[in-house]
């Protein structure tokens, strides 16, 4: 698993006690022992900050009451003994301008998704990254699951022949209880200052476009949304469907809902080609339906012997083992990792990177513009 | 379940030997004993006709060579020793003709959907039936099942509370392998002088949009249709997806394929409401899951006390018992039996009736004008 | 379907109004019209029996008030003109009279199951067949299912390897209600005099080990069994567990429970071979797993291309439309018929036969016995 | 999640490079950060261990040719600077010898199932650990998924009513390989020098046994087994079934293979009772049915506020985000560590002890004497 190396270190902006998202970084890391996290800004509240800090067994010393404190920070330690990356796992606003800060410092960075809150915030970063030769991962978990690199394997394989149809759908119910009762809690991501432009849109519409990318190689040209909110009182969008016209004239459809009382976290895709369909679901994330022309089904499962060298290496417990979605982000930062120690991989396969953000948030803004628009299709614009 | 009554007699147009429709209603008809066949034209041929027509039992003096034949050989029998309704198993572009025809002459009409190839031909048989004062039943066969009538009941309890959502499919395969191979076979589907002016959605888009209606009572006012094709040289739809305005403004979305490799009959339907959701798949058709906001579910099984008295009603086996489609589809003749035996009946709800025929057809010609304008949103024509 | 031939014509005895194995057996065979119900005992009260016949469609004349009335009247009426068949539709205890009677007197006849109450009963009917050469076929419906033939050519195909483990269960939940309250209601179940030596083992754990024996050819030769009863008062088995050796020392499972809470109909069978698997379950019928050796699972499915033919032949629905138990007993009708016919059929293939009926049987008393035995192995007496 | 605490320090015997089990617990640890893993005989020749070590961090000093050489090493530590816990990752045999000689010497114990391979053995560890007032926890991974604990919840409370039935499985096919081709891969589960007794049973079945006792309480008091060898040459177990009677007269049905071809990891466990069932299985674990006895069944998730507060507090993500068997594991070390730590806490609740690993070696012991004998049923020892 692990070659004779010298372990990475780490910092976090975000992660405090209840963050899931925290715990979903920091517990991939910690999963396979390549990296040890050694500092961070834990919180807003420089005591809690502290407090997060000495749990998580950081010293003191390098618990940062901001970001500028920590690159400081970090900075002034002997090379060799500063941190290698940070991983951005803050609300979306921030990620820009923390990105630009630590990649301009020579930091590699992690940024929980979205890679921004416009196409242009993305476009900077993706030239900073570039400029500084540092490494960019964006963290669209879900890319890192076995079942995803089968699926990707058995597209490019030309097993389904050519595309014909896309549909993909992310459904979540946890914003539903706002709907009778817009009391009923608050959350960050209906605040524009702090979400962006978008609530459901950007949270999880672009979890599934990155998802078809990353499957299906296929960028969105065209679009034609439909956005809504049934939240009284909310700007933003929270649910939505959108038509797709893909590369290659491949239709598509995506629809996202944060509305939909009941659901978890429902990322579905589903692929027709010529050959053969394809149907992945993440909350079953373990098994991948390959649908033959003859009516039959061919199931393939985590641990197969069957499945493609990248599937098989994304696992590490035998078949009918669980291994979630930790399992799927430490795929992805043990391929970033590879990046970093200069061995052999692969962005935007083994990690999401920075082209593939700078294309989700292409999509958002078509997606936007179109849900205020009277025409039926709206350009997405294309990314370099 | 019966009552000590004269049994209905009927006649069919359709039917032959490989034909899965007309063993569909005859199956359906012949499993509740409640009427019996007694005549039809079997066959274009009227060798194989005959053929058939003695394999059903028919005495061959009502084997007819054609429904003008069929008319008036059955009208020429004496009073009670006729037909008292036809069914109509011919493709779509016969529909209108037979309908009308037979209403005229004061035949009671079960026809297979479409209800006809254009919203014109659909107001005047509305119109004929009320002028003759006939029934006119539209053959849904998936509107029979128990757990549609559950569905529905849950709906208008308010178990769901304000509906937000619509998501309807209806996914196929057997299209297919003309993608790749367009002499693979032929099909009427694909000839618009057979099938009207549409493949796909008129074939299984219009079940998905009748599902929706009768388990909501929504009625779609606006559609945004992004059709395609993808077997070479056809010039009907083969495949595509709606955005749907349904009335009280709520957003839906429908999609239809038949080149979609590997599927058999997916006709299914989510809704989400304030306070909960709603799953149904037609190929589990036995199972109906309610997700609740507390992130549980409700399994509802065909069988179970707990259902409305209206799906416990559509049921003949006891709980885990599979009746399939063709219980489904005796339940529509059984609820239309009632009607014309002049008992309390509920059409559009016991039977689908020429109102949510017309709805689909509307539906059906907006979606076409949709899928060939450069504008979001396109108007459906209202039904009376 | 049908070729250009006299209907047969058959008898019942039961079916009454509220006897669901009656729809299904007059369902099954009004479905492929072969065959027409033209007499029968519909129920002990001859008023009742009345007017059931009438709601039947059957002549007065030929509704009759016990069984002897029956043959009397049928053997009296002029040849060609009395039933071919009669179908038992009654409780457990009658089966072995009534099935001798109508066989003495050269009727065929159609059992549900059990054959009888005993094995040495069952073996009586068997020789009166054979003496009197008329068909004798056991409704054990769900053999009738694709799917049921699918596995069975799998594992005749040795697309399994040898046969390793045979796990089968038939799980029922609706004497539960009688657990805490064993006067929710009354059922003859539970009666020794009319059910038999057993209630659920006779009930529905012969459908299991019948259902074994159909896929795979395998006869139980000795039985460990632990059955209990969780019913106050029940002297039966309401529940149950048998360790079986089979021939070719193939070790097997079965269990069986009605006190089962929440449970339907669940009879489920699992086949592990050397080299693959199966999983079959009668809710959902129209699906046949095989797992293979690498770990990936092939799905079958109702109407798919590639199933054997015997399979095929047994759908007449396309691929994703239900069809249900009707369409399996229906299948069983339509192989006995065949048999009647005089064409080419294959006894306990196309339909069970009395040789199954009487190892069911064997293995009945074989369980009974090592039931209240202190050793481990009963064995289970040869059926010939 | 974590308190301002001194990080406990861990070692291991075991987790060698491609042992999955040690991944599992090293994975498991690391997650929440509780503890670090500082030293240990990472594999059997000095030099990978020395390779092993240097992987996962740990100081060249503290990597151990022998569990001799550790307790020695760390023993000759100063206070506070030893390990305060071992890891046994080892095969069955190694387990009690290491267990005892950790536990004299004062370190908490975590040891892989089997407890040991006899009742005998068992019986000495759980007085060692009494005697030396320390913790020794059994890693039974499975005990620590939500859903288990929600089960338990549902038992505890009275949902089910009286327990009347218990059907567990635990199915694999990874052995099934080797029916064919003995010579295909080696192993020493086949070995009894390092497996112990049992093949099968003792690895897979016992974790079956122990998930019910964890759900339900029930203790094995009598157990009638069948146990069979399907790959040529092996001398142990490698599939069997057994009847079990557990206290309060339950009965119960356990079986478990390794022999079945194309199974993953099947641990699958049905309870019934008197006014309710639960299903569960392994490979879809976020998931609990609860069936009803109105036929309709209540689906649980991870991640529903509606589960008792033991299972909402065993999830760290949110609703539909799979974690896998490694969060399991560490709920596992999280209750243990609470122990360890001196806080309150449940043994055999927040995680498997002593009194349960020797429990299942009662069970193993008499199934394996039940499985030569020639009578019914065999007693279980009672462990007190």
């Amino acid at each position: 698993m692990m070659r004779n190396m010298k372990k990475l270190q780490g910092g976090i902006i975000g992660g405090g006690k209840n963050s899931f998202i925290g715990y979903a970084h920091m517990g991939a890391v910690a999963l396979d022992g390549e990296a040890t996290m050694v500092g961070g800004v834990f919180s807003g509240d420089p005591e809690k900050g502290c407090v997060r800090g000495a749990e998580l067994g950081v010293d003191p010393s390098r618990v940062y009451r901001d970001y500028h404190a920590m690159i400081e920070g970090e900075k002034g330690r002997p090379e060799g003994e500063r941190i290698d990356f940070v991983i951005l796992a803050t609300p979306n606003a921030n990620h820009h301008e923390l990105a630009l800060a630590f990649l301009r410092e020579g930091f590699h960075v992690f940024s929980d998704k979205p890679m921004a809150t416009s196409l242009e915030q993305a476009r900077e970063i993706r030239q900073e990254a570039k400029k500084q030769n540092r490494l960019y991962a964006l963290t669209h978990g879900y890319t890192g699951y076995p079942m995803v690199k089968q699926a990707r394997h058995l597209v490019e394989s030309g097993a389904l022949g050519d595309l014909l149809r896309v549909v993909v759908e992310y459904t979540q119910g946890w914003l539903s209880p706002l709907v009778e009762d817009p009391q009923n809690f608050t959350t960050w991501h209906l605040d524009p200052r702090i979400s962006g432009p978008s609530c459901t849109m950007i949270d999880v519409g672009l979890h599934a476009i990155n998802l078809v990318q990353t499957v299906t190689g296929l960028i969105p040209e065209k679009v034609c949304a439909d956005l809504g909110s049934a939240i009284p009182g909310n700007t933003l969008d929270d649910n939505g469907s959108v038509l797709i016209r893909f590369g290659r004239n491949v239709p598509g459809l995506l629809h996202a809902s944060q509305i939909s009382s009941g659901e978890g976290n429902a990322l579905r895709i589903r692929l027709y080609g010529s050959r053969g369909g394809l149907f992945w679901d993440q909350e079953s994330p373990d098994i991948l339906e390959q649908m033959n022309p003859d009516g039959t089904s061919t199931i393939y499962k985590k641990g197969s012997p069957r499945l493609c060298e990248e599937a098989r290496k994304a696992a590490r417990l035998p078949g009918g083992h669980p291994e979630g979605l930790l399992r799927a982000f430490a795929n992805i930062y043990q391929g970033a990792f590879r990046a970093i120690r200069g061995e052999e991989t692969h962005p935007g396969r083994d990690y999401p990177c920075s082209f593939q953000g700078a294309v989700t948030l292409a999509f958002l803004e078509a997606v936007l513009r179109s849900g205020a628009s009277e025409e039926k299709w709206t350009q997405v614009e294309r990314v370099e």
